[in-house]
């Protein structure tokens, strides 16, 4: 499967070692960072370097193959085109030394972002598959084929969701979106920016407008990076213009991505989210949701269960290592915020546009 | 009348010179600028070193005594705690060339700013008040005392909104404002800051939540560093975390400035106040505006009059020279927003506190 947009794949498995686009360089510097420890992925993860819900389901599944090249270095066993060479992989490790070895790294892997469902998410798959195999090499090639398979399945997925969505927009209108949801957010295509580009791939004429989002300005550096690469007409705007342009009716819908679904519908998304809801309702702009299913949390009946992570306040106080507040000023700085279902006219996945009432306790 | 903070006045004029703060350089560097020529001094205002509407009308005032120590350079004539002294005062300045040379360095300061309105008012004011002086003497008296008192009056007018505002302040809670409001944009006590300054001296235990306020981070910058040095605490916060931050019930109040009021009561006010006010409304949290009458605006009959100043886009774009979006994307970057008087709950004035419904179309 090639890549639609003119971006590398964000994130890929290359010769033992991982290999991502570092987010927190765009759009002054395009570098790919080659990642060769769990120490320095989590790194690279806890700083951003990789961020998006499906883009860190694939970066948990990639730590877990890398967990192995380091352990034991006389790979490399694993390359995502490649596929799996095992010979020089130690004959003395036994199964399960192998498997709880595994674990144990993707609870250091998965602890880097507690709010992110998916890099948990993606890192339980592959325990539970390789749970049930009986040799270390059997292990081995089953977390290899299931991370290449997140991988996959993530870029399928976003198309789908991307084409379910593009039937919600009209043949000309403006997108107003928060942080970034695109190419860099997942292996490749993107979930609320996929539905544009999808949008785009029908024929439609889709202006986005695009939340630089604070603190970390995901939306001016990585939204509006991709959007012109992709020939994408894009606007930049502070959070606090959003009104203004709401009311000035430019924008025929908001749509945003998701890092969790609780069963009621109730979103946990990147700090702003919340308010764009409000301000959308009050204009009368539909607000949707795009995201995986695997996203919906169907254990947690409402977002009041949803964890949220607090980051440290210099991400606000300093900007490229420059003081933009006084000295040892409080900052609050929740990474999130829970937009209540009543403010989501859709939320639309793989399998389709759902519309309120969400009721995902039992979804298959 | 002395100043009630740890804070120097934001503008003074001292033995012969303007000595202000120049607030392009906080909260990084506190330097106090001594401004001895006109040019320097309309750079200064330019550049933003002082801004505000209040403080631009002391600016412009001050402007013309600067202008006359410049041309003749026996002074100082003037000092604002020692007052007035001409003593060395040329013999041969005849009254039509002194007040000539005012009203020409009037135009020269006065079109550093085209849009502030309060530089050009300060300037007319004191020109209208020597322009029937006879004698040289009495038109340099006449000047000075005219920029004094608008220095005074406008300490006055904040003092008298600080405590009209400080009656609806719990005597513990949190006040989340936007942009500066205190007593950098003021003469030196502040409006929407100025209600909490007022309230601190009451006895009452306020918290300031500081909005940064994109694109320029004044709350960020300059609210920040004056509640530190007011010894009042203060949170900084980016404008998407405002939401969350009113949802979770620790804010009793959102108080902002005004740019303009128009008779209705709708308000043109840095860019981000609509959303705040739309959000404050969603939770049940009293919206105030903080202004002079000075700043109502009875010919409007409503907000749709306002114009609205749009700003280049690199403000959006570029932090301290540094391109936080991809170079050449377009930005969207009004100044200012207009919140419409049904989301305000009141407007604080040095007259007392309005309250809807807003009729000043026939204010004294």
């Amino acid at each position: 499967m090639t890549h639609p947009l003119a971006i590398l794949p964000t994130i890929t498995f290359v010769d033992g070692a991982i290999e991502m686009i570092d987010q927190t360089q765009l759009p002054a510097t395009y570098q790919v960072l080659r990642l060769t420890n769990v120490a320095d992925h989590c790194a690279a993860i806890k700083r951003l370097s990789v961020r998006g819900a499906p883009a860190l389901g694939v970066a948990g599944a990639f730590g877990l193959l890398l967990a192995v090249e380091e352990r034991w270095p006389h790979g490399p066993y694993f390359d995502q085109a490649k596929g799996v060479s095992l010979d020089s992989f130690p004959g003395d490790v036994t199964r399960d030394e192998l498997f709880a070895f595994i674990r144990e790294q993707g609870d250091v892997i998965g602890a880097t972002r507690p709010t992110a469902v998916n890099l948990g998410w993606a890192i339980e798959v592959l325990l539970s598959r390789v749970s049930d195999q009986a040799t270390p090499h059997r292990i081995l090639q089953t977390l290899f084929d299931g991370a290449v398979e997140i991988f996959e399945d993530d870029l399928k997925m976003c198309r789908a969701l991307g084409a379910h969505g593009a039937e919600l927009l009209p043949a000309t209108g403006g997108v107003l979106t928060h942080c970034n949801t695109g190419a860099l957010a997942t292996g490749g295509y993107g979930t609320a920016l996929g539905v544009v580009y999808a949008a785009k791939e029908n024929g439609k004429h889709v202006h986005v407008y695009a939340d630089e989002t604070r603190p970390l300005l995901q939306g001016a550096r990585l939204t509006a990076w991709e959007c012109q690469r992709a020939g994408i007409p894009v606007t930049v705007l502070v959070e606090g213009a959003a009104a203004t342009l709401l009311g000035q009716g430019k924008v025929s819908s908001v749509i945003v991505g998701a890092d969790r679904i609780a069963a009621n519908g109730d979103t946990a998304n990147k700090i702003g989210t919340l308010g764009l809801a409000i301000l959308a309702k009050r204009y009368g702009v539909p607000f949707y949701v795009a995201a995986p299913t695997s996203t919906i949390d169907r254990k947690l009946p409402d977002g009041s269960h949803i964890p949220i992570e607090q980051r440290d306040g210099e991400e606000v106080t300093n900007l490229y290592r420059q003081a933009i507040a006084p000295e040892g000023v409080d900052a609050f700085n929740p990474a999130f915020d829970v937009t209540p279902a009543d403010l989501i006219a859709g939320i639309i996945t793989e399998r389709g546009v759902f519309t309120p009432p969400f009721r995902f306790h039992d979804m298959e």
